[in-house]
């Protein structure tokens, strides 16, 4: 396959002339068999170049949704299973989790920070989709613009530029705040901490999504906080009748979750949804932290409403940072605590008096010179073509029966196995092979993922990951092979549990 | 005061051109009874619009900057009008007692943040003594070496470079460490909270000094801790013997200790008694968090030892930071956190998964360069010779028998006030004349220093400084004087324990 040229954008045009026929064809407006217009007639109906038309439907043809017949043109092919079937979603076991000290995931993050491997488990922008000389400029132009340099303890709430530029971003999810309702964090790990630590004391229960990002175990863990993992699915989201459930059950101290794009599922819980949920903890008086880390990171037409748009009464404490969708290195993030403002406060100045400044100051310049706009644009173009393209790749090398998952947005394709697979086996696999994956292992407190991996589309795709697909899928079946061969030798096989559940 | 619109350009304009003013009448370059320029030239000179010339104007009219004179103009008011005034109401004590140590740091947190205070409280560098042209350059010459534009997640463990200059220069106080030994962190308290959290666990008891940093206080409240004050000499430092026997009596699980300019006392503990402390709680297996933060800012010949030079078994953490010596802004610290490094990395990546790097990246440029250690010989004779003034006025002003210590180093003077005295209501009458110090009380979970202050001289001596030691002196004197006609009138005050004292 060719290599794209990340920046081009005509490379950008195709994929999105691609990625809208993709669409039409999952939603049953094209259906197998249809005849699709010819490269001229699509050209003129898409106002681009007959030779950008000509390799959006090469895009289709290698994703194998379409097929050029000779002398004839281009047509709908029948969709593989594979593509019909979201992954499985398998209900949590409604039990509390005690999370206890994660090795797997310390192995994982080691091995993320080695050049030499292929990250496919790290979901961060590439450096060559980060405008590197602008970003500098704004620091720059920052450091010039203050009279401090600065080099001042900040204040205490945050840089004030940058509170004013969240706020006024705010706007594209639906939000009416000002830069008073803003706290700035280090990074959106310390945003969900403070809220955390704001609302919760040692031996609470926190209810997350399941399966769900690794990094909220270590925080919970850390914390030495209870989990309990509400189920969520691909389409509608978490499921608010099993919270409200589990509500009557379990005293619920505050919910985490991320209502877009969550990782590693990567569902955009509808917003209507999202309006309930905010309805059910308000009645409740139950705080829900909204990870919104992903928002920004979206494939269709707009910005995804939040949890926090639908907050009339402060109960939701919207986290985000810019390390999903600029500079994971500057550490910028923020919260905007609602009614618990002042907790997080006064959180916020017990661990570390204040947020260093030149850095919140670079990219509250960054935003406001429009320069953040302008790249996410690129950025959500170029995401979304990646994320097509490991679809494709996936759905190539790795053997049927596979499942994949359509994210709308994010970073994550979350992958289905065959039940015979250990995806903990299969990580160390790869790793020997300098390719890194996410067991499924690591998203839920108990064994219910075995058989899954997450596979993050950072990377721009070029023949190195193509090539890495074909060793994993190579992997894949040998594990399917062995695990045949050897079912009469061994029982199934098991992990050593990664998380002490003391409830079960 | 006007409402400010946060969305619209214009509000921002007005705003900056007004703080420009204030800076200028501030900085003494336009002085009480100097006519400003007209509306129309001040819209002229600045490129903005006539009307947000005149909101400049009626901003700082609001802020008792400026007068109108009819038909003349704007003109600077005269501004020391609050130093001479004598203090109106004093509160009732019954008032006083009832705010708790916790309410009162919180207090003067904020008052630390209002530009229209002098801030005696504040114990970092003024913007006068930092290099901040050679700090902006350290910084874009560290963004322009990065081929990432340090745009990327750091290392887990610190920024290499920045590792390898604290270890460089740990050679100055008796380490002999090397990069690998050493975490970065967002600043000392951070370093301190991860230190905390990788040896205790909440409801755990931490010996500290008596008296002691306020911060050092919350941090050991937002953990749960509880703290057990040991006393400390201003010649000999922390009382080992009276450690030794409460280690008999409680179970102590870490000490946290300034060994170097203790803040507020000062003191320097002799190499020979860091010697001794060090043997005796590795003999006892109870590991020492050392702050080193004061340790750059020696008065004498040569930097003083740390404990951490004497500790051959891996029981002392020590912890640093730049944010006395150079730009508390930046948030850039570490520790060396002896046979709990893994420990701490593992907080660390729960909490936060890596510090920013461009600031890490710029510190350590400006020490790789050498403009650290021409700036700290700088910095040093200045706080010297600022130490030595303000140990002058206070001397000059206070009432008889007032005693003063005799810092070695850092930044604070520790002043032992008439018994009758009660720094709190001395700190708001002081307020309220726009002075902050630090009362005694937030010293000390205990009232053993209602007559103490601690005074910092960070601020460079001038007239504004030495006036506030005349307004402060008459607010003692006449504190004095109130006490002696009430004495019938109240009991003495006392304080709310912030932490329960196991021992006391």
């Amino acid at each position: 396959m060719e290599k794209v040229a990340i920046n081009s954008e005509e490379d950008f045009l195709y994929a999105q002339v691609a990625g809208r026929i993709e669409t039409q064809i999952r939603q049953k407006l094209l259906n197998a068999g249809d005849k699709l217009p010819s490269v001229r007639a699509l050209s003129t109906e898409q106002g681009i170049s007959i030779s950008t038309a000509y390799k959006a439907y090469v895009e289709l043809e290698n994703m194998g949704m379409i097929e050029a017949r000779p002398k004839s043109g281009y047509y709908v092919k029948f969709l593989p299973a594979r593509f019909t079937k979201a992954p499985e979603v398998k209900p949590p076991l409604e039990k509390i989790a005690q999370v206890s000290v994660v090795e797997m995931i310390a192995m994982i993050y080691q091995n993320m920070s080695e050049d030499s491997v292929l990250r496919l488990s790290r979901a961060a922008p590439p450096l060559g989709l980060i405008p590197l000389a602008k970003l500098n400029r704004s620091m720059m132009e920052a450091m010039r613009k203050s009279p401090s340099g600065n080099s001042n303890y900040e204040n205490l709430q945050g840089n004030i530029s940058l509170r004013k530029q969240v706020a006024k971003n705010a706007f594209n999810w639906g939000g009416n705040i000002t830069e008073n309702d803003v706290v700035t964090t280090q990074g959106c790990m310390e945003a969900l901490i403070f809220c955390l630590r704001a609302i919760t004391k040692p031996g609470d229960t926190v209810a997350i999504e399941s399966p769900t990002y690794f990094g909220i175990f270590n925080v919970m863990l850390s914390l030495d906080l209870k989990v309990l993992e509400i189920p969520v699915d691909p389409e509608t989201g978490i499921d608010i009748e099993y919270l409200a459930q589990a509500m009557d059950k379990v005293a619920i101290k505050a919910c985490l979750f991320v209502p877009n794009f969550s990782n590693p599922v990567g569902c955009r819980m509808p917003d209507e949804r999202k309006r309930q949920l905010v309805e059910l903890l308000a009645s409740r008086k139950i705080p829900l932290i909204e990870d919104d880390i992903y928002g920004e990171i979206y494939f269709g037409k707009s910005r995804p409403r939040t949890c926090k748009s639908f907050d009339n009464e402060g109960w939701v404490m919207l986290c985000s940072s810019v390390s999903k969708s600029l500079a994971p290195g500057y550490r910028v993030g923020w919260c905007i605590p609602g009614r618990f403002k002042e907790q997080v406060i006064n959180i916020k100045l017990m661990h570390t008096i204040s947020s260093a400044t030149p850095t919140q100051a670079a990219i509250a310049h960054f935003f406001e010179t429009g320069r953040y706009d302008l790249h996410m644009r690129n950025l959500r173009r170029a995401l979304h073509t990646q994320c097509l393209r490991y679809t494709q790749a996936i759905a190539t090398h790795f053997p049927e029966g596979t499942k994949i998952s359509r994210p709308q947005g994010g970073y994550a394709l979350w992958i289905e196995l065959n039940k015979s697979i250990n995806a903990f086996e299969l990580y160390q696999a790869a790793i020997a092979q300098n390719i890194s994956i996410a067991p499924g292992q690591i998203f839920s407190t108990d064994a219910r993922f075995t058989n899954f991996i997450r596979i993050s589309f950072g990377i721009p795709f070029d023949d190195m990951v193509e090539e890495s697909f074909k060793v994993l899928g190579g992997l894949v079946k040998s594990l399917e092979e062995k695990d045949r061969l050897s079912v009469m030798l061994y029982s199934s096989p098991s992990i050593t549990p990664l998380i002490k559940n003391p409830l079960f």
